[in-house]
């Protein structure tokens, strides 16, 4: 009994070293096997879904890793004499560029009034004359002014966003949308003449099926994004820009969209209703912008 | 002694769990302390020295989260009736919006001749226009002028992009750039009359000093820049798209800018050259990028 008493100390130490390195083993397998689907869970509980759809695809071909400067291919070069103008029609093309766009305004109040599909058509090729990643052109528009599929986009958008007010997102987040009028309540997915949602191409497939990074995929969509929204308001037609929470694989599927497509954006497109209003929001003046050196 | 045998399981089971309580506790702070700069450190590289600057940001601060759509804020609303066309002009302006954007080209080739400031004024303030998640307008876009620093910028961003090209990127990008033509000369840098840098301000600083996610920030900014871009062309200036790898903390304190502010794009302003020249390439049809349904 005295040499059980006596090895007590040595036993508690023996036991407490194996039961330390059960739980950092089991610790360490946890944090190194998953560490970014458990971060990016934390973190965007959304695009995690929409991994789904290409597990194959590594965390570095799926974020926007590098930007080559754009439309340098190795081709023959060509001379490129843009327009210039002389410094008054210079100034007058400038502000009268920020008057127009400074008009713009986001949206809810969509008039159901049919639109000229060529307008779209139109204003969805000058996006198309965005800048990309080495060139790649990772965007595809997808006009929908099918009223079923509408209405089966609303009903997609308002079922996740009800569950993101309520249940995923952060007392921080809830109480920043406090502010605002959102609600999840989306009449204008079902009165808007068009639907366009924006998808992002993660990577490309080449002729022997192998995938092809487009570095920077992202951003080149979203300046794309921006040159839509230009057009649509130079059109005379008005839009509010939408990221869907936790859509983008649902909307995928829908539209039979490939897997290496994720949606960007969802904007309602059409005239503003007659009654439309917007809130009364300022923009930060210039200075507040723009630093000289 | 017998008593302090009997005792020995007990005090072996309380010891046990106390030491597995520390443990967990231990690598609970650590994951849930560092879990996404470990995955971002691996997913992305040069973003990782960027958050050097902000360590205290959490990830889910520095990651674009959750998109409020634009302009909603707890305002009175107002009236808003923007110019209507008929379908014809609708039409018109459409096809002349595609046909003025399709003659942009990234130019490389950019003329030291002077450009008013108050052009470039104009266009920054028509990006300004853009919208942005919770209405946040979260860019600043510094304009360099001043030939000493656009030469520091050069320096800075020709030694970082050697490096790039020589070590830290994979097999897959270097022969990705080999089909490019870019290179790590910068010539542009020291000869266009202004380099624009656009800083996303990835949170804001609220009276009481506490930050303020913005969410979307690096979409909102890139929406900007279209708005940037098509400004620049409408007035008839050149510019070629281009996010310096690994720079964005350099330039950061040579510009001055404050902590939350992260350098998304670099543009090179001024008219093309004499003898410019693009690379012969071609965008892709209509039919490539839109799907009606």
């Amino acid at each position: 009994m005295a040499l059980v008493s006596s090895l007590t100390p040595v036993f508690v130490a023996v036991l407490c070293v194996v039961i330390a390195f059960v739980l950092r083993s089991f610790q360490k397998t946890k944090t190194t096997s998953k560490p970014d689907s458990k971060s990016t869970r934390e973190a965007r509980p959304w695009v995690d879904e929409d991994l789904k759809d290409d597990t194959e695809i590594s965390s570095k071909d799926n974020e926007d890793d590098e930007w080559v400067d754009g439309g340098e291919e190795d081709l023959p070069h060509v001379p490129y004499t843009p327009t210039r103008y002389p410094p008054e029609e210079m100034l007058e093309r400038s502000q009268q560029f920020y008057s127009l766009l400074n008009q713009r305004r986001s949206v809810r109040f969509i008039s159901p009034e049919p639109v000229p599909r060529s307008v779209i058509d139109n204003v969805i090729h000058a996006a198309g004359t965005a800048p990309s990643g080495a060139h790649t052109e990772p965007w595809t528009f997808v006009v929908v002014a099918e009223p079923e599929t509408k209405h089966k986009i609303r009903l997609i958008v308002e079922e996740e966003e009800e569950i993101n007010y309520r249940q995923r997102m952060g007392d921080k987040w809830v109480k920043d949308l406090e502010r605002l009028r959102t609600n999840w309540v989306k009449e204008y997915l079902d009165e808007a003449p068009y639907l366009i949602l924006i998808f992002k191409q993660a990577y490309g497939i080449l002729p022997d099926g192998k995938k092809k990074t487009h570095y920077y995929n992202e951003i080149s969509v979203s300046i794309s994004c921006g040159l839509l929204l230009a057009g649509l308001h130079n059109a005379g037609l008005v839009t509010v820009t939408s990221t869907p929470l936790n859509c983008g694989p649902q909307l995928r599927l829908l539209l039979r969209r490939p897997a290496n497509e994720k949606l960007l954006m969802l904007l309602p497109v059409g005239y503003a209703a007659a009654n439309a209003t917007v809130p009364d929001l300022k923009r930060k003046p210039l200075d507040d912008i723009v630093v000289h050196i």
